[in-house]
């Protein structure tokens, strides 16, 4: 039976996935080299794609990694040489705190319960911190910062660096990248691809200032700024890249132009405020996240009164795969994946079947 | 046209690719969670193929990286607090000295022009180092550092850490696990895969050492050892793993193994010796490589009279692919890779093409 998946990463596989893996390798992409020109256009087709997309501009490259994790990681080392500053509300907020603590930053923490959100007033930056982290979408617990409450944070610290993890969001939110300094993603949730790749855009100002500081503190050797900024100057990587995964990227990126991104999130808006209607008007089911401009749009979590593991096993055997909560809210709530890969009508017959449980 | 391809990496797919690709498009394991028995199975079955096609005792963990570049970083980070030691001789033995270097270390270098070899007895290891970082086959000049060398080298310096480089020979050099702490390759060479993934074997001495420094050293926050070692006890990686690019891992090797290591690896040799004797006995091909114990069985280096731009051109027209040389010999060299994707008939075929031109 083949399976239809609302879980928020590995998630369902955008439908035209398979026609571009076929592409991919009846041209035995994955065989060119990766100094070779062909390999470049393919690199700048999708870099290209994802520029359109996302709406930015020259001033950012947009940089390939292993995974968003590691963006964690290039980010601190590009951008702090000793102090940063986290919003954290949840698990993957938090590991980008505890990235910092590992490289030996100081770390600075300002902490909510999971379920909770930010507001830019609320915020006070610590003086000395070069780097605001903060999370668009916190995956685990179904919050989102509105991107005009991170736009506004920026413009009351204009002096800070500010990093947006939309991991499980992009291209939902509209940035603006005059404003913002950074911001990351990986394939393998609102883009429905397998996972092993992440995106990185970044702007000329980080990559000064981790040329300004490498003498003095390391900024780490594999993907370091300078040297992958230099690489992708000429649409190349400094290490062999996932030319498989950039290949499906860019092609994905274009499928989702031809929609047009205006439309593409105006179905991602409609489609979770279907999920949110369910869960508010069905017995047994409530939004973890209370204040609406807190809810995501993309991962929808709900409190369940009956344990979550009945309802996943329940609704497998219709062939609907919902995720489970996250750490202490895994037997308790559901997690529900809202991205661009499941339709409409997926999605209503997702939530028909879960009212008829 | 279909092409067979020669080069180095990403290199010629292995015949069985497609099929594989195909079993795990057709299950979605693209949408599986991370965190499932589902994956944790898949993963496990990826680790004992490759712990029993490679000998690997469980004394070592068989750990996921982005890149085999990775691996450079991360073996640093766990096993150097102050001072590392490079045997150099090409482009990506060299980089493994660099990121020595930009992580802040002390990196000793025992240096040989390209093309050149070492054995044990010529090297003096630094008082201090705490690793010797070792090339087996040094992909940019077609050496390789014979494996009864390298072991000897340990054997000669028992308290130091020594790490294999087998990005481009892997599962071609016999290493003994008992003697050697760690090793590392990627798929898109001998493994015959897409790009996009690491394969890390280390010790547990190293996970120590990375514990013992890392109150007083950063160790790294993405992929850092302790925590790499502590999810690859339950089969899982800290971040999402490239699922696609494990899993086809796991079935080539399955392959390699129902064939038999020492079958895959007298084939390369077989192959390899009919490579040599073509460049031997054919007016305008040279071996780069001249002492036989340092010719690489995994890609082969010859000096061409005429510029290897037109022997790449005409052999493309003819379906066949082979690499140019790295860097300086780009212009006056051919790479060809040796690999079991490529069958003894095409290597017959390539080589009967070649001595057409």
């Amino acid at each position: 039976m083949s399976l239809t998946f609302f879980t928020p990463g590995p998630a369902h596989l955008y439908p035209t996935f398979e026609q571009h893996l076929k592409t991919f390798v009846e041209n035995q992409l994955g065989s060119i080299s990766h100094r070779s020109q062909q390999y470049r256009d393919l690199h700048k087709f999708t870099v290209d794609q994802l520029r359109t997309l996302l709406n930015v501009p020259d001033t950012h490259a947009i940089l390939f990694l292993g995974s968003a994790s590691e963006a964690w990681e290039r980010i601190l080392f590009s951008t702090v040489e000793l102090e940063s500053f986290h919003l954290v509300n949840g698990s993957f907020s938090k590991k980008f705190y505890d990235y910092s603590n590992a490289l030996n930053k100081y770390a600075h923490l300002f902490e909510k319960p999971m379920g909770e959100g930010f507001t830019a007033d609320e915020i006070a930056v610590p003086e000395y911190a070069e780097l605001i982290a903060t999370t668009h979408n916190e995956t685990s617990s179904g919050v989102q910062m509105p991107v005009a409450e991170i736009h506004k944070l920026k413009q009351k610290n204009p002096s800070k660096f500010i990093a947006v993890d939309m991991v499980s969001s992009a291209p939902y939110p509209a940035l603006d990248y005059s404003i913002i300094d950074t911001a990351f993603f990986s394939v393998q949730k609102a883009f429905g691809l397998p996972a092993g790749l992440g995106v990185w855009i970044v702007n000329e100002r980080a990559l000064e200032k981790s040329k300004s500081i490498r003498n003095t503190y390391s900024i780490g050797a594999h993907n370091d700024l300078p040297t992958l900024w230099k690489n992708a100057q000429s649409n190349e990587t400094p290490a062999t890249p996932n030319v498989m995964g950039i290949y499906l990227l860019g092609k994905i990126a274009e499928d989702f132009n031809r929609i047009g991104v205006q439309n593409v999130r105006k179905e991602t808006e409609h489609k979770a405020g279907l999920i949110y209607d369910f869960i508010e008007k069905t017995a047994g089911f409530s939004a973890f996240v209370k204040e609406k401009a807190f809810q995501s749009q993309t991962v929808i979590v709900a409190d369940v009164e009956v344990p979550s593991a009945d309802i996943i096993k329940n609704m497998k055997a219709k062939g609907i795969v919902i995720g489970s909560g996250y750490g202490a809210g895994k037997a308790t709530q559901l997690r529900i994946a809202n991205f661009p890969a499941t339709s409409l009508q997926q999605t209503e017959t997702m939530l028909h079947e879960l009212g008829k449980l």
